[in-house]
């Protein structure tokens, strides 16, 4: 029983001790593997070619929080993506930055920063911005958490719709609704075959005039011309976007200096290396011990 | 007993009817006034000309929250400042935004994006992130709740030293102590004679290198040359002001489009009108009852 390690050679001094410690086995890069047949997981952010090389494996560990560019595994192979306190934290923290920099007009002020323009605008109290967050999952009701401590009303939305500690949350078929309610949209939803090209320009033109976005989520979701084209009608005020497509977004794209728009590259959240190998070493227990593996994929849902 | 109000049209229609409704008396602008005996109160960003006038003024009330910039009120007439829940919220908002952007690195993602560069630096979780707070008092104690619930360790400054709601603080004599554990600096102080002057060229060289400022406090309390000086050192990382001296910052000065510093036009916050009538309903009451006024300014302390 071992792990095989297909990620960075930094990353990989850290798993190799804490496994040592553990007395877990891990092999560090497929070179290293002298019996296929040993290895029952597999550590990595895009999977190797062949996985039927290992006739036992048991579980992909994909090394980041969203497994949507992991292709299909074999019948019987389990999918497992990362969950680690840093991933939420730092997403979190990310998001909160980015909902408050709308929430104060922070894309105006940069604009006008450049011009030497010592201009006030005026603001609103939190209480009076209606936060709608599209996913209510791990991320979703951290951030939920903080912005209601900062005073905004919260909505939620999911696939189930199930309330989460204490938070609305509206289902699919309230969506509708649900963006007729939101002055600033937050999305933290996994890329599924549902979710890809879900913020197209109908979907934009729900939300209330002069909403405001944060895409935290994935690229994909979001219809980055239908975006343009919001904000320059004013349906969109200003977006903050983590995440774009395609990544890296081009040099001579027109979001990067779009005045209402701040793009940063896909920096929401790196895992900690020593927080990773912890979750893979629960993974492998977890296996062992015939409980449900922390992480693990739904096929169907996709995630 | 009346209050004579000294602002803004649009501020003074929201006083006239709460004080309307609360059965108080309200006289809007020095013209409208028949007898000077009659005014108890002014409600004034900065008081007019001359307050002896008014024979039976008991209290001068700053429609903000500093009242630095209110030159010394007569012997006998007290001097009061805004107290806002919506004041401290929005303050504490800025400054868990600005806080959050220097974590993240937004100043260098902003320059980025400028350029339309994709990449990525090394992140640091937030309970690495050592967090000083000069000023404890209603807004920097906010901040400190919001920023510990986000998992930065938080240290306080103030003048007394008395540690609040949990928080440990250093006193006036823990300065260096204080600076020496701070690798995000948020200054929140009133501007004193104590203050003014205070973060200068040996301040700034007792934090870690590299540290970040968030200044929320006032302009006077940072020589904006000395900050330049240790942000082109690397002694100080980057910062976020929303207070300059001089305020509005010159059009052509270099803080403007610096890569490692983001100024806003002091936009902290601006006094909710219902919520600033409120309050000077109650400087009117607790006087009447004989009760200490609320946000009672000490001369002697300056804030
Ligand atoms: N920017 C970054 O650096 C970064 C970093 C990490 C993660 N992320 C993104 O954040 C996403 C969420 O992470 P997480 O850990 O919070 O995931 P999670 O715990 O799996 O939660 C996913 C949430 O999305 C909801 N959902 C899924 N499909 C949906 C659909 N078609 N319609 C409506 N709701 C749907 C789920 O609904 P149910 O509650 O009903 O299941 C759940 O509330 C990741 O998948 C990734 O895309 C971004
Ligand atoms: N940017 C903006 O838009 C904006 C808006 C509102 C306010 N502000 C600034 O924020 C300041 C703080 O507001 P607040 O409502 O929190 O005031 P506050 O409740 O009066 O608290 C002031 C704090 O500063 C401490 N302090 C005063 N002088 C000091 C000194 N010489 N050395 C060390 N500590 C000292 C006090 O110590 P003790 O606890 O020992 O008394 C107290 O903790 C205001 O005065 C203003 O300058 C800025």
């Amino acid at each position: 029983m071992a792990l095989l390690f297909l990620s960075t050679p930094e990353r990989g001094a850290v798993w190799k001790q804490v496994f040592a410690e553990a007395g877990e086995e891990i092999v560090i890069g497929a070179d290293a593997v002298t019996d296929p047949a040993a290895i029952t997981h597999i550590l990595c952010w895009s999977p190797p070619g062949d996985l039927t090389l290992y006739p036992n494996l048991q579980a992909v560990i994909c090394s980041g929080a969203g497994v949507d560019h992991i292709r299909p595994v074999p019948e019987g192979v389990a999918l497992v993506r990362t969950l680690a306190p840093g991933i939420e934290g730092m997403v979190r923290d990310w998001v909160v930055m980015a909902s408050l920099m709308l929430h104060r007009d922070m894309p105006a002020y940069l604009d006008q920063a450049g011009q030497g323009l010592w201009q006030e605008h005026p603001t609103r109290q939190a209480r009076s911005r209606r936060v709608g967050i599209m996913g209510t999952g791990r991320i979703g009701r951290k951030v939920a958490e903080t912005l209601r401590a900062l005073d905004f009303p919260v909505l939620g939305y999911s696939r189930s719709g199930r309330p989460v500690e204490g938070l609305e949350v509206c289902g699919q078929d309230m969506l509708d609704t649900f963006l007729a309610q939101t002055d600033l949209l937050i999305c933290l939803l996994p890329l599924t075959d549902e979710t890809r090209g879900l913020m197209d320009a109908a979907f934009l033109a729900k939300l209330p005039k002069g909403a405001l976005l944060v895409h935290a989520g994935r690229g994909a979701q979001l219809h980055l011309d239908a975006l343009g084209a919001a904000l320059d009608s004013g349906q969109i005020g200003a977006a903050m976007l983590d995440v774009t497509d395609p990544e890296p977004l081009p040099q001579d794209h027109w979001a990067w200096t779009h005045p209402k728009v701040v793009v940063t590259p896909h920096i929401g959240s790196v895992t900690d290396y020593e927080e990773g190998a912890r979750h893979g070493l629960n993974v492998i227990r977890a296996g062992r011990a015939g409980e449900e593996l922390p992480g693990l994929v739904d096929p169907a849902r996709g995630y």
